[in-house]
């Protein structure tokens, strides 16, 4: 795969303008919006058991993200998943939380259970305890793990027969057959809130336009980490930078990441 | 109507400062807060079916957004917009998504049946579909509409007897007799998550001080497109132009206002 | 009490990075978070009663902010509050809109008669009414009380054997014992939507840290006060104030916190 690959996703992105359909948390949801948006696609977010059926019918992605999950909101997300299936609507899970209580780790493992994920993508804790592995939380910050990211990644993605993606400085993809590594982004990207949210949107509105869950994934990826990596260069402090961010993944041109990509396969 | 009569209603606002109520989305909801403060009203947003009386009574207008609704939310609008309608508190309501969903134009439908609604204001597609002509929206997004909005809004608004407000590059505000046009605003608007959220509160702001919901409707729609129009001067991305586009409207003088206003008749 | 000691805990919450579990409105949630990590903290937002218990099980603090309340969230405040009991973790309550209406200043008494408070944070009306004195409050706003802030926050400090926060031009914070007046801040602070939540999460942190509720508290308020202090040096309008004080409080050092707060006491 060579950078034009990702390149073109973009440029597809832009041209096909999914909608992306989200049920996500109150926490980040603006950003996650408005990340769409900049990423070339078009947010929509709607919870309700009365909508989410003919909401996701006209979606390109489903975006699953337990941040601020409860009882009712999973079994919407189990809902809007199961009409996804059906129509062939690719859904991303962000376990959020997955390992900090029983309510996040049970959920996230009952929507993987009931659901046919395209990717789930966390960080390296929340990956870790959905792979059976040891991995400590303090909320949803991810502390450390037991073992190497992209070992429980493959062994997850393998498992379930999926594409599992780790955040971290490497973000490792995987379906446990190829993998590819993003080495794009910048350190201040991890000092503001939902970073991770906005990148499953954008996996999101990436796998609304390839058939490759894994190209499509590295590349969302990657698109992210560069315009925090040009943001970086504005910026030094979170909100600026978050701003800068936005803007910068705004104004990224397929030449940029043509030109600015270091996806490595494994 | 000239244009100090718009200007004259801005510093009304700030002389008033009155308590826009919101029963709204969790999306836009923290833009919509501080946009209402920009326009010098004071916001609060209040959903509990057990509060929303309370809170209207204090209100001088009422916002109804059914961007993220459910069941629930929709009882809670009921409430509080039929105490509005008792104490005579002008009643806003953005349709968000009318057309995406059954339930979205189902509710949209009731809440204008059961209440006195002063404005209805949305995206073309939006209004089209509550006017019961053809548009086509795609999650929240208008994507065109069957027939022109000047006329299928003049007949909504002929057939409720009330105002409609549909949101363009020129927005159109009828009450089915007099009809004002407004030009002023920025493509940028369209890039950023909740403008047309962030125009209802301003709409509901103007509202409050004002015997006329077309007057105030334009005045309030105007004001918005002005702070866009100064806002791209210093922004060509969509997250630093809404930092200027809330910074510019609180800046915004009613000098500035008589000035740029670009209000028409029909 | 020197600056030398406000400095410290600064550099301690940051060193300890403790969890601030939130249970909190949907309007300023993504600025508290936001917050949180400029102050050097790490927050989580969980409502649900099915995982409140789990969550503060983990955090330093927990904070219960009232904005956007209804039955079931006071539930969830509830149950977790009663967890943190148990475990000594400090609970901060934010009554927003107390006098507003019934539900809000029934709700807030509940949880401050069922539940160990450590610290009641709030505007003179929402205090006020707390102390059984009179307190205009429209919306969230606080519009004037009867009687002196620090009259009333002693009593209600006394009556209920906690600490009480009230902010202002001059925030107090006393226990009934030893109060401390806080002089920091800027005017821009109270046009931006959220300053005071914004406020009762670094509060959170501080508190998570320190032994001494009224120490904490004044140290969290001078930090955030003079954040923003050092904001309103680079911008004039609440939006790209509120991005510079975000980065501010990021920035800020214990060296900063030493020179420049202004606590005293009464």
């Amino acid at each position: 795969m060579d950078n034009k690959t990702y390149a073109d996703l973009l440029t597809e992105v832009r041209a096909k303008r999914p909608l992306v359909h989200h049920i996500t948390n109150y926490v980040t949801v603006n950003d996650c919006a408005n990340v769409t948006i900049c990423a070339g696609a078009s947010p929509v977010m709607a919870h309700s058991l009365d909508e989410v059926a003919d909401m996701v019918s006209m979606a390109g992605a489903l975006v699953l993200n337990i941040g601020t999950l409860d009882a009712q909101q999973v079994e919407s997300m189990l809902r809007a998943g199961a009409i996804a299936n059906q129509l062939h609507v690719p859904v991303i899970l962000d376990p959020v939380g997955a390992g900090a209580t029983r309510l996040r780790t049970g959920s996230a493992n009952r929507i993987i259970h009931d659901l046919e994920i395209a990717v789930i993508k966390g960080n390296a804790a929340e990956i870790a305890t959905l792979a059976g592995a040891e991995g400590t939380i303090k909320g949803v910050d991810s502390c450390g793990v037991n073992g190497e990211p992209l070992e429980f990644a493959m062994a997850l993605a393998r498992e379930l027969g999926l594409t599992v993606a780790v955040s971290g400085p490497t973000d490792v993809v995987t379906d446990g057959n190829s993998t590819l590594l993003v080495d794009n982004g910048h350190p201040l990207m991890g000092s503001v809130s939902g970073t991770g949210c906005m990148a499953s949107s954008i996996t999101g509105a990436f796998n609304a336009v390839s058939e490759s869950s894994v190209v499509a994934t590295a590349a969302a990826l990657a698109v992210f980490g560069i315009a925090g990596e040009k943001a970086a260069l504005q910026s030094r402090a979170p909100a600026s930078f978050k701003v800068a961010l936005l803007d910068e993944l705004y104004c990224l041109t397929s030449a940029d990441v043509e030109k600015c990509s270091r996806i490595r396969e494994a």
